[in-house]
């Protein structure tokens, strides 16, 4: 296999200068392992590495490329190796450069000739596409689960808070009483979203590379059908240039995980601006906020804020990622060598946001009567006066809207509410309103009025948050 | 509703001096219309906004929300705005700002009050999210089939050089013998996880908001099953408040265009090499590149060229509609008005390049005797003679990959390349070596033997290409 | 000149089928012409690609390249289309691409055979390369004047709000009285740091690359000092091949862009928490902000938000063309044409920005007693008592810390706030605190104490304000 | 200070439950640590820490805010940190959060309450302020080196090869011969633009926000002009509210490192393609290429493709900075913990590309007979034939150019190169064309003849360099 097998990379070329400055200083062959040594992060693919060696070795028996000693030597080898890793003492060393060659070295050591055997009808290339492929696909499954969690959470909180009152915002403007139940479900939908998007990544990318050697496939008779089994995926991958050149499954799974990060950050901005004193909607505890010893009222929401600046960090990966890819010749380029740590990165922030969103989600208190007089301030069952006077009165939207602008004017000037003017104004405006009209009139009425589909009426939010916990279980 | 209804937003303050500068000198109220209006690029959403109007009427009239009469006067007013934007005559204006008002007021102007029903149990914030949706939805479609197109053209090339020689290339070096239609079916591949995420994108896309009015739902007896089942969509959305803060749609089909367009970029840089004089493995006719009357060889691949920028613009526009998104809170939020531009441009951008991507490759002339010369230069099928020991020598892979090596040092040693090394030389190194081996050492014996499945052999690339024919069709 | 003189680049090539779907469905150079031609939106350089042709004619007489008869001619033909396109009469035409065939094909027809002469010496690479710098030199000239504007009318309300009290806030939690003239006044250093950031840009990119040709420079006798002088640059660019390949000028712009929208978003989103009813701080007129006829406390800052989303724009277009350049090979290639559209429109974004944002603080309106009663909230003041003690008593930091806890609880405990604690309980604590303790518990005390310089001490923002002054005079 | 010291902050909440799943099994108060914590990255600011309280506390004495003894006392328990850092021997602990509080906690253990007096007129907000942008500093510094050795480099080899012959590109078509040495010249000045950036990054960013503590500057009497002296500053920043909010420092040494990446990748990719057997144009030893045992011709050019993936990473920073920083309020919000990683990893990457690629252009060995042969072949001197014609025989352009194509057409079918057309050929295109026009047509002639400033001619070329040597000087 071509760039498999470098005849020791790491031989100092001779004359070295001090001309790299910095951490560079002495010479070439130091910068070229310093740049181009993956050990350092790749040693997160270990497990995945183990487990496509132990398909291959079985594959590779199974049709009689190897003996069933050589196999049995190496998944002896492949045992211990994991042992020592499992128990830290497995030498990871900077001179076979990733985690392939550690592991292969190390079998050699460990079982002789035998380990140049596993090597058969596999290249780096082919290797590293299905360790990567398997690590980004449990991320997928880890974030599915994480999500469900954090979906149930939000269910708890809705159903508790089905009735509870708070506005609904546009523009940041209170503009419509809803519940706060009917609120989380909204986040509900969005996670939903989100666990599809990695669902349908981990669907696409669940084809195995193994077995498309450098790039151009193997004259070995290897079952690839029986790798692909073997290691969980659905089926082989059906071209080997793209096979080994392929990094959409990272891309996608960034995709999800930036969009995921949006949705967060949407919930973490609302956190923010919720427990400050001036709204006042929700309380944090000590285990989400940091407060201090002079200013006992301060609770700095500090998990939230972090949890919105990741977003950052995923839309990072996913422009890094995609900046390496851009404009790459196939098959294999060693710039794709840069996939993997914006890639583990993005999923450690994301695994950390959603944990701590869930945890705040859990912990959060509504300060349900403050909620609910900013529901009723305002005006705001303006709009359910316009709507009764065209279901009641078979008024014109339009028309109606503009009778409900000139009640409120007259509210405004004498003082009072919506539901405090009197019957007399109203029909001083309108002459056919009765009585009738106070009743949709409350903050209260007007949440319970609205029953469409998917609406904020209480019996919605408690059907919908149902539903949602039939598809969750 | 809110923010549907301004009192003439276009009330001019007194006295705006001179203060803003440049071409907003006047006013303020010329500033504010300056940044706040749409109707110039959401006009391109009129279909969309009177097929929600359409549907959105027939419920009204079938719930028993407006009668049979304002609706029959509803639907002729919107066949006639419809021939008015077809013919070029319907008269858009800056002062009903986006496209829903303008088509409104106009309703007005023609049928009178009974436009006014029309707005009944609907607000311009689910209004928007519907007519963007279906906006999107049919730029998935089109995209998708576009995709196809594009598929088909690389599936007909890639038959007719199912045996066409070429370097397989890591790292830009040629390391083993391919074919050219191996090659272009690994970008059929890639296009086919395209189309896929487009139709997952479409699928999850597919619920309708009507009906979520201004966020909280509608009083109104609706039926938005109704609604969207005349609109095409699977189902309503579940959550009002979700319906019109959700801009994920957009968001995941620019994902998906970003992905893409990493394919196309890849794939344009490669014709941007083939062409040059130095390759010279492919011609583009005068339809796809642009010459010099004074330098006739010249063939500058200016399509090319600018498939591969266009990625640009559609990770640009995904980058844009994220910060947008970005931690803001629900429901509607005037921001969310800059989610239009890029996704237009994007899809634009999206299908230039894939129609000018069909056009090169059908249009492409492969110049097989040079691919072929480069595929069979340099030593390209050492491995092949590796594989050979391992496979019929039973070789430990390491050890064969040795041999090979004095191998190749000695056919270098000698002028020649490893199909023109005698014989003795190579049994001097392994004296197991039978004539049979130069049958593995020519390129094309290389490229046949690999059968392994997805593999490069001839036959594994006219399977692969049934298949593809089969999903397609 | 190479790729300067297609020969008829709108030859149809026989037999395009209507392969391409959507809009491009008849023949390959419909296509190739949809995606090439770029007079669509380089025509906004007309004006920059006159001046560029006049220079170089000018210098060309002067050279002794041309004659003082060509020369008037070719400065008459561009006289008359200056006019054309200034009256709109000039006929754009596809057919030649760009701006500057566009200008040479109408010269030719109203000179004749003396516009042949005017690009001696002259390619369109090095042509549209000082085209598009003269356009963003403008735009940065634009953009510093803008800042300049919306500095002083920070610098106006800063003044007059020197001494009105807001909570200074971290974490959106409030922290610490300062002044909403101090608040302003940060603003006033960002938008300073930005017009620095567009001042260097423009210092950087102020080099003139007529003359570099296509890519090699000129066998003619030019005096590129002369042209770069006749066009406000400060000297010729030192490399030809750089001088078409660069488009730093406009990555820097658009990263300086970014910044700004950075901070303009900033702002927007405190403008959309301050306008909210619960904090209630500033309150915008109807000119910008959009109301509802029904609602009548509702004033949503359509504005703000439209600012807070333009950084999008800004960031997506520095992505854009981030992506557009990475990897190119020297020298001009033709993915550089997609340069303009995402500058174009991300200045555009910009200019109606900072417009925007200056309307806005020019237009609101501090509600000082509603900031004020916030300032003194939550024992705002505990750092001013933990401060005191440490300078009036020489406590230790970290005790002083811990006796201002304990005041603060003892104050909790009470039902008052710091000012109200009888000097009795804070003797409790520490017996060395005199009345002169309550000097620097009330919140315009606090403000006034931070004298330190650049502190929110009254005197202090009114000397940072008139250094301002000074600077932008 | 309020965020600068909570209590305790890793009290367990009680009753955390097994919800968060994955790596947060047990406690909110894990998860809130995880999350939180920054030690593990900040750690690389104990450098700039130190320097910071060396300065705050000379300070302090010298203005009397505390006496001698507790200054001397700090001073050696700092001294004595500095020591425990460079041995390896400090404890960083996690219960301390950052590197601030880690400090200031060692620092007790090791001098007692004296330490609590180092914190008096200082917060952790104006501290990670100043460390932070100590860090940006000096990494600007380090990149300006860096790129003057890389500059120096260029030079070095653009001398050697001033006369050196190569295709000048367009669209990666060979248009005009140039120099190796003019080639090198040009990213000379991209470089030289870098370093321009990063040097007025530093310039605008160094300020010492020191001394405006939590956010409202101070009531000691702190001097902030003896603080910024001593740490290097130009002078104090002028608003207490920017000083601990502002990142732009970082956002702009982000962005000229993005720009300085896209040169990088540029050169980089241009290696990758010289590289290929089919240019030939350039070898790279075994120090920054990988090779094969049995392909004995490959050489991989894995250097050039890290550094062409790097600038990835430095898009992905900026990405990531820009939207933690989009639409914060004033003053510190937790968000901006996020800065330091993405900076970090930025200059990480940055330094050991500008290492990498110094290192390559001093390794290079271009193939002179190639790289001249390529810019020979495709009548690459018609241009400089029609320049002739227009020259000698005062030809208007166009019409030289038409003759010239004739030319090229006439040599093409007499299969010979343009200076081996046969004068009479030339002459019966235009009857004036005389033996002097062979002077121009060969690629060294073509080359010299290019002689405008900032031209291909070897002479120009040296001028160039000269004029950089001194600069660099």
């Amino acid at each position: 296999m071509t760039e498999d097998s470098p005849d020791d990379p790491n031989t100092a070329s001779p004359g070295g200068q001090a001309m790299w400055g910095g951490r560079f200083a002495t010479r070439p062959a130091d910068l070229m392992q310093a740049i181009n040594v993956s050990i350092g992060f790749d040693r997160r693919l270990a497990d995945q590495d183990l487990a496509g060696s132990r398909a291959h070795a079985a594959m590779l028996r199974m049709q009689g490329v190897i003996t069933s000693e050589d196999e049995a030597a190496i998944q002896g080898g492949l045992d211990a190796i994991a042992t020592e890793i499992r128990d830290g003492t497995f030498p990871f060393r900077d001179e076979f450069e990733d985690i392939h060659m550690n592991v292969e070295a190390r079998l050699r050591e460990l079982i002789g000739p035998a380990a140049g055997r596993l090597h058969t009808a596999r290249s780096r290339n082919d290797q590293v596409a299905v360790d990567f492929r398997l690590w980004v696909r449990d991320a997928c499954d880890r974030t599915v689960a994480q999500l469900k969690r954090l979906q149930g959470a939000l269910l708890d909180r809705a159903e508790q808070h089905a009735d509870t009152l708070m506005p609904g915002f546009t523009h940041l403007q209170p503009a419509q009483p809803v519940t706060f139940g009917h609120h989380l479900m909204a986040y509900v939908e969005m996670f939903g979203r989100d666990a599809g998007r990695f669902a349908d990544a981990r669907r696409r990318m669940n084809e195995c590379p193994l077995g498309a050697a450098a790039l151009a496939g193997s004259p070995f008779p290897i079952d690839r059908d029986a790798t692909a089994r073997a290691l969980g995926f659905d089926r082989p991958t059906a071209n080997s240039l793209d096979s080994v050149s392929d990094r959409d499954f990272a891309l996608e799974a960034l995709a999800a995980a930036t969009l995921c990060g949006v949705h967060l950050s949407r919930l973490a901005e609302e956190l923010v601006i919720w427990t400050t004193p001036q709204f006042g909607f929700v309380r944090l505890s000590d285990a989400f906020s940091t407060g201090s010893s002079i200013m006992p009222q301060k609770r700095n929401p500090d998990a939230a804020e972090l949890v919105r600046a990741k977003v950052g960090r995923l839309m990072g990966s996913f422009t890094q990622l995609t900046l390496v890819m851009k404009g790459l010749p196939l098959a294999y380029s060693k710039d794709m060598q840069e996939d993997k740590v914006p890639t583990f990165e993005a999923f450690d922030a994301l695994e950390l946001s959603l944990a701590a969103m869930t945890g705040m989600v859990l912990d959060l208190e509504p300060v349900a009567e403050r909620m609910a007089a900013a529901a009723g301030a305002g005006f705001s069952t303006a709009t359910d006066l316009a709507d009764w006077l065209v279901r009641t009165l078979d008024m014109p939207f339009r028309d109606a809207h503009h009778v409900t602008g000139a009640a409120v004017k007259r509210a405004e000037a004498l003082g009072v509410d919506l539901p405090g003017l009197p019957l007399a104004e109203l029909q001083a405006l309108s002459p056919g309103i009765t009585p009738a009209v106070y009743d949709v009139l409350t903050p209260a009425a007007s949440a319970a009025s609205r029953t469409s589909f998917g609406g904020t009426a209480p019996d919605q939010v408690r059907r919908q948050a149902a539903l949602w916990r039939e598809r969750l279980s």
